[in-house]
Parts: C-alpha cells; structure tokens; sequence
C-alpha cells in the first residue's frame, strides 16, 4: 500500500492533544483518522512523530499513513484544507519511501518553549506564550542548561511513574534565547519524554528567578526522582518546532 | 478633574467593537467603562481615537478619560492589567494635558488591512488575516491605491448612507507590501470614514485578482456612490495599528 507523508501545523489550545482516546474526535490524531477515513473509504491509521499534550501547539507535525486510493497527493491535500477546522493546517502531502515511519524514522525533534517576560500584555500571541512578568537571570539558566545537554537518563524530569522503556535521551541544543520582551528556549533532541520539554522549563524558571541555583541541576538529573525537578510549565507555551529524518 | 491618556491592544474577535451600545459589556468601550467605574467608585466617560468594528484589532487605541482619584497611574494601570480579559491589554497609562481629547485631539492614523496571500493555510495568525489564496497583480492594486491618495470625499468607501458631516479625508499613504505569503495594506489619514478602510480593501483586491482596471478609481471616487465601489473586505483582516497627536 502506498506510504504518505504528510506534514501538519496545529494550534493546540482547543484540543486534547495528539493522541486519540477512544472513537472521539477531540484529538488531533482521532480527529484526522476520522477525516482521512472518510475521504478515502477505508479505515486510515496515522502515525505522528511526537504525541505532542492537550495544549501543546504543532508548526511541523509530521505524520505517516498507508492508504489506497486513486486521489492523486494534490487532490488529497486540497481536501484536507477544505474539510479540516481552521486551527489544523494541512502543510504539505507527498508519497513516502515504503519503510518509512513518522515515529520511527525521526532521528530529531525540536521543541520551543516560549516565555513573554514582561508588565505589558501580549494580546495577539497570548495563546502560545507562558506569562512570566518577573525579572529573569538568563545567565544562571544558560549555566543550568549546559548542565542538562548530553545523553542522560532523564528520569527525574518524566511525569509518567513507570517508565516501562529506556529514560535515557540525548540533549543535543538547549538555547536560552532572549528577542525582546519574549524569552525563547529551544530543546533539541533525539527524542523526548512525557512531559520532559514542560518540567525542564519549569525548572529553568526556578533558576531563572534565583529560587533554584543551576548548580543543583546535575543532582536533580542524578536522582531519577521527579520530586527533584521543579513544576511541569503550562501546555500553551509549548510549541513541536521542527522533526528531522 | 485629571485628565488620563490610557493606550489599549485588543484581540476584537469575540467583540462587538468598540462603541457601547446600551448597558451591555460586549463592547470594548462599555467593558472599559463598566470597569473603571467600579475600580474608581464614579462613573467614567472614555473617549476612543477611533471607533472600530465588530472584528477589528487594534495595537494602539488611544482613550481619554477624566476621574477623581487616589490612585496613581501605576496602580491603577495595574488594577486594570488584573482585572481586563486576556484579550484586551493595558499598555500604557499617564496623566495628559487638559484640553487632550483622544478623538479630538488626534491628527493622523494608521490602520493596518493583512491578507494571508497563500494556499498554505495559516493557523497561527488566522484571527488576524483574511486568506485571499489567489494570485494578486500588486502592481495593478499600488496604481489603483495611488489614484487615491490626497484630499478627496470617499462618500463611495462610506457604508453611512446618509453622512450628516463632511466625507472629506485625507489619505496620505496607501502601500501595499509583500512580506513573504503575506500583503499588507497601509492606510494613514487624518481620519476615515465608517466601513473606509475595509471598502478600500475590497475595491483594492478586485483590481489585485484582475476584476478591475486601476484607471477605474478616479471614476469610481468621483462617483461619490458607494454601489461603484467593491465589497467590504472582513473585519479580522484589520487592525488600528497606530495614532498620532
């Protein structure tokens, strides 16, 4: 059967996340199926590249079905953009190389968190910006940042208890960026885990407002223990940046 | 009585624009009102530079309001920081001179029409554009746009049938700009009249897909009518983007 890929961009504020649960469609996933079943009259199974969580906003999801069908990718795609809502924007479609897999074959992903670290309003990009007004020591969590890079087991920063697979990950790029009023981190990786992008923020912003020295990180990594780490940062300033194959 | 010059963002998606009707708060000018009456236990009149529509943004409305009160600006501005919807932002808040009338006072304004010019849907931003995915001629809509500029009576660009004052403005700037998918049109004036901005807009689009020849506009502004123009473009594409005194 012929492999798709097609490549989405999502807000994410309205939805249950990525993943679907059940036959609802108040997942992007479900709500995708759902779609792609019906226009090509046969049961479609999407893979995405990450499970990206209730909230959390998409600007390169990557995913993959085989269908059959006689619709060429162009017609497809106009279909898609017809029939999706308007807070899920079909990118691109192309036919895929047999074996590949938008989960499996992903050698990297990039994740921004987005902070807006000012008094003043953010109106217009409130929906993808975590509001922080206080002063933040940006040096102090570049310091405890570089502390995080490399491969770890990265236990402690997880909110699922047991981790039936491997916790180790590599962190490859953890840039903490400032562009005016807007603080930017960038976590680049080969892989994530649940929750891991959102407590690594919630962390940093310890260090950020001196309630945490970013000394203390190589211990929170070491202890494996989730208590350790600071709190999981909100869902809306989350953002899945880019995939890489 | 003290004099305040008090500069607004909004997001006017959920609203029914600017100017209060009756006692109801679904409007941005009687949401305001209604709070600054509680928070300073006095009824507060607000002057607003322009009177937006149903739909329309603003990065910058001016308003003017007079009140008795204890409290300075910085706490007042704070108080209302915490108590406006997200999607209305205080940016700014001062003491003005006592003849300083928002609407009065203000000697030009920018308002700012964004068209979401691709096949590629835009998720992010949609609120915020209107999506024109066909091929425009920019530079047949910068010759129409320029047969506009100058002092004239835009009584054809007015959905007020029966204007009681003068429908003469001047239009000292109209550029269209592409940025990317994205064209902007740029309108500055001294001043607009009700539904101008967005009758340009329409009028302009027609000429950009090829309905219309640029050398139509003189006959059309000289026509005084309105059925000469083209539609009213949608709100969301617009925002007041700047005032000045």
């Amino acid at each position: 059967m012929p492999n798709y890929k097609l490549t989405l961009c999502y807000e994410g504020t309205r939805w249950r996340g990525w993943q679907k649960q059940g036959n609802t469609e108040n997942t992007i996933q479900g709500r995708l199926e759902a779609l792609l079943s019906r226009l090509l009259l046969q049961e479609v199974e999407v893979a995405g590249c990450g499970r990206t969580d209730a909230g959390v906003h998409a600007r390169a999801q990557v995913c993959s079905f085989r269908a059959n069908t006689d619709m060429g990718c162009e017609e497809l795609l106009d279909a898609l953009r017809e029939y999706l809502p308007e807070d899920i924007g079909a990118m691109s479609l192309a036919l895929a190389p047999p074996r590949f897999h938008a989960r499996l074959s992903c050698v990297g992903k990039t994740y921004v968190y987005r902070i807006w670290n000012s008094e003043t309003p953010n109106v217009f990009e409130r929906r993808f910006l975590w509001a922080v007004p206080e002063p933040l020591d940006l040096d102090a969590m570049r310091q405890a940042a570089a502390a995080l890079l490399g491969r770890h087991d990265f236990s402690a920063f997880c909110s699922l208890k047991k981790m039936k697979k491997s916790a180790v990950r590599e962190l490859r790029r953890l840039d903490v960026l400032r562009e005016g009023e807007e603080v930017r981190l960038v976590f680049e990786g080969d892989g994530f885990l649940y929750h891991m992008v959102r407590i690594l923020t919630g962390t940093l912003l310890q260090v950020g407002r001196g309630e945490r020295a970013p000394e203390e990180l190589p211990a929170i990594l070491a202890s494996l223990d989730r208590a350790q780490a600071g709190p999981t940062a909100p869902a809306q300033g989350l953002t899945l940046w880019d995939v890489r194959y």
